[in-house]
Order: C-alpha cells, then structure tokens, then sequence
C-alpha cells in the first residue's frame, strides 16, 4: 500500500491527461443495439497495440489501482458501505483466471476476494439461485471477483435446460431487481464477458491436450459444450442485452489476445474507482495527544 | 501458472541443493521449551543479511510456489483433500497485511483466499468460537491465509477477560483437537507469529500518526492494548507453547524487519508445499481420441 500515483492529480495541461479522458467504458459498454455477434474478439479497441507496451501500461496502474483500494477499505473504517464486485464470465478457455491474475496484478491482495462458481452443490440446488451469490459477496471497502457467477443461471442452465424455462425466464428481472438493490446499497458492479472466437477456443483446447500438465483442465465435456456454440452465443446475447443496465451495464472484451484483454480489463478497473473516488475518513481523534500517549507507553 | 522451477529436480551435487537443505522451519519451529522473551524480533536467522538480495531471494521462489499451488489444485480435481492454512498472528502493526502481501507476491490469486478476522459480530458471539472459523476455511486445494484467527479467542480474550477463565483456559485443548481433526482431513497449518518488539510497535504508530492518509490505520485504542504489552507476551507465550504440536506447529518470525519477515515467511511456504508436494492427478481420458474431437468440432 500506500504507493502514490500522480495521475489522478493531472489537469488538462499535464501530459497523460488525454489518455484519462479515454474511457474504456464508453467504448466497451453494452447499450440497446449490442450485438454480440458483431464484435471480433481479435479488435484491438484502443490503447497500445503492442503486447510488450500494453502489458508495460497495464502495469503502470498499479499504484493508482492500489490508492484506490487503500482509500475504499479506509473510507468503510469510517462508515462508508461501497464495495466493488468484478463479474467475469466468459465460454470455456475465455481466460476468467488469467483476467482475475491480472486484476490481482495490479492490486493489493487484503483487499481481493476471489470467489469462483461450480456447478451448485446439492444444498446450493435446493436453494433460490441467488442464495450462494449472496454468501460470496465481498465484504464492505474490498473488491471482490467473480468467476462465473449469477448470470450461469441464464447461460448453461438456460442452454442445457437445467430448469424449465418459465423458471429461467423470470431469471432476467430478477437479477436486475437484485443488482439494482446491491447498487442502492453501495455495491459498484463492474461486469464483464470475455469474448473469444470459437477458432481460438480450438487453439487453447489443443494447448491443453497437448501439454500433460495441463491435462487435469481439460474435461471432455468441454467439447459438447463447444458443440452448443451457437446456443451459448445467443443465451449470451440475451442475458447482456437484458441485463446491461445503467446502474450495472455489462462490457464486453475481445479476449483472443490475452494482453489487450488484461489492458482492457485493468483500464475498466481503474476508471470504475476513479469513478467511485473514495475518500479517507476524516481523523477522529487528537493527533498531538494520541503522539504524546504512543511516546509515554 | 506453468512458470517451470528446476528447484526441486536437484540432487545433492547441483548448485542450490545446499540452500535448500537448510531448513527454515526447524529453526523456527516451536519447540517444548521455546520461550517468547528469549527471541530478538530484530534477528537475522537465515538468509540474505541485505534488504535488496533478501527481497530478490523472496521473488525468486515464485515459480515453485505458482507450480505447487497449481498442482495442489490440480491434485484436488482429482479427488485430493489436501489444502493449506496460513494462519498470521502479531500484535498490532506487527506487519499481518504486508506478510500477506509477501505470500501473494510469489502466487496465484485464484488460488489463494484470505480472510481477516475482527471482533466478533454479535451473531458470532453467540456461536462456538470456531463456528467463524470453520466457515472461512479455504476449499480443498487452494491456500488459506487468516489474518488474525482463532487464536485470538485465547489472545485478546484471555488479556481483556472477554470470557470467563474456565472457558477460555479449555480452548486450548478445543484447538488442538479441532487442528487434529483438520489436519487428519487433509488441512496443513502453517501457523506464524509475527514478533516484533515494543520499541518497533512504538515507531509504527507514531509513523502512522505522522501521515494523515494513515491515519484510518490507528485506533486509539491500540495504545491501550500497548499498554498491556507485557500480559500479551505472556499469553502468546502460553497460546503458543499449549498449541505448538507435531501436527500442526507454530513458527515464531522475527519480524522487526520487514524484508526478513517476508523472506522467512516466504521459505516457510515454499517449504511447506514441498513437503506437501502435490501431484497431478492421472489422465482420465484418451488423448488421441479427444484431439480429434477438438479438431473435428
């Protein structure tokens, strides 16, 4: 902690101030019109087109990043409720993990919790499908991530037929009703699919199969879940459209290359705090007295 | 992950094997006749004596922790039970957030979940003391690090008589037990006490009082805690020597150093996980046959 960043100090005159003004989100945002269908997950959308320079600049966030956090945890120590929830989802190989590393890169670990979704267990089935999210929700003044989440409920369960579809159906407005009343509570969500060509799923199974050590990632059922690609797309194209709202918009990330995919998810997660702009306390007690109590004892 | 360490191929006669002999958990492990008074918090026990060559040593073991952890969870996909609990205990500024931040620097976020405990909530007040512990336990195949624990149920409570003495003078026993029964489940502790010396404790304050961004960090009632310094010893002096077992024993850490704290720490770890030394689960399918359904799909 406690690395100083300058950025956030700049004004229009300084350099680097044109590079704030780009906003990730604005470019990534899913509004009323998205297709999913549209979007080549190979797109270089904006920032460095060099993986050595977009790595390098995802890097240099860190301290800003790290502020942030410090002041978050810091502004709930004084009563503050917000907290920041980071949804990854994304097909099989979309690189969830590798996009959490690279949130946990740029951030302090205290203030991380990592939380990823399985299929539900057998209590967590006899419950309602929010239940288990509930539980898993970051503590007030961290950040937490999630991969997979809420939004399986209305992807696999809706493709695989998991639950009939008047129960799937009702899913949509009821995760709505739901973040929304997260986010009246102070909860920011930063909700984000990671979009990958079905060539470069191939490519990554290949990876796997062809390396022993990365067998134990490597599941059959991987492949019939391929075989439903289309099926996932849409489902996909649904639940983004019908739950990007604008208290909780979801973006989407063109994630074949994995470097402007971490650029583009460390960029969403710098402008969601500075965003947020959280604040340290006000100091609540004498500083000189409590200098002359720590020195006497 | 997939960072490959040549480490732990070496036989005796290649460069390293002798680093790697020495081992930094027997020369701090809790012994029958350990006591807290007669360690120097400022102690160099191992180990690079230089702050920079220390922190480049700590760094170093990345790539073997990122492996183990890799195959620990990877072991657990396979059925493995096993996990690993790091539990951080220490007075107050004895450095529990910034040793966590140690263990993350050399490992995989996904892998590791971190939980720090506060006073009791009421509800948990009103549930056994290990009811909130048991529910923060890491799953099977990732690492654990608690920052505060059930120790403190025979710390602060036993200084601040926060129960009654026939209570708390039994959960010594309770915790060992509840250890024993966790360890023959799979759980491996690492349990760490953060020793740093009232004089060190002193300059921390008073450095937080001297930065107003720090001072969220300082609670004037640490100084009253501090001003039972000498009853806190003797109930870690206890708590550790009670709870020091072959099964799951304590490690005292010099800890008025910040880069020797975290070089020991990060050796204990590293250590640790190559005791466990956990194993890729066998392949349970047909290669050939599934990269001809990858291709083929």
């Amino acid at each position: 902690m406690g690395k100083k960043n300058k950025k956030k100090n700049n004004d229009a005159g300084e350099p680097g101030a044109a590079e704030q003004n780009l906003s990730v989100r604005d470019l990534l945002r899913v509004g009323p019109d998205f297709q999913l269908s549209a979007v080549d997950p190979r797109r270089i959308v904006a920032g460095p087109a060099d993986k050595a320079e977009a790595r390098a600049a995802a890097a240099a966030l860190e301290g800003e990043v790290t502020e942030w956090q410090e002041r978050l945890f810091a502004e709930s120590k004084g009563g503050g409720q917000r907290r920041l929830l980071i949804v990854l989802q994304g097909m099989d190989t979309s690189g969830k993990g590798g996009a959490a590393k690279a949130i946990d890169r740029i951030s302090e670990p205290i203030g991380l919790r990592m939380r990823s979704f399985g299929p539900p267990t057998r209590e967590e089935k006899r419950r309602h499908f929010l239940w288990r999210i509930n539980r898993a929700l970051p503590p007030v003044g961290s950040i937490g991530i999630f991969d997979r989440s809420h939004y399986e409920d209305v992807l696999i369960v809706r493709v695989r037929n998991l639950v009939p579809e008047d129960i799937w159906s009702g899913r949509y407005d009821e995760i709505n009703d739901w973040e929304k009343k997260l986010t009246d509570g102070g909860l920011v969500f930063l909700k984000c699919m990671l979009h990958i060509s079905k060539e470069e799923q191939q490519q990554r199974l290949l990876d796997r199969l062809a390396d022993p050590t990365k067998h134990w990632k490597y599941n059959p059922g991987d492949v019939d879940e391929r075989q439903l690609w289309d099926q996932y797309q849409e489902a996909y194209q649904v639940a983004l459209t019908r739950c990007s709202t604008d208290y909780a918009p979801w973006y989407v990330i063109p994630a074949d290359r994995k470097w402007h995919r971490d650029w583009l998810l460390s960029n969403l997660v710098a402008e969601t705090l500075r965003e947020m702009n959280p604040q340290y306390p006000p100091t609540d007690f004498d500083v000189e007295v409590e200098k002359a109590r720590v020195e006497n004892s």
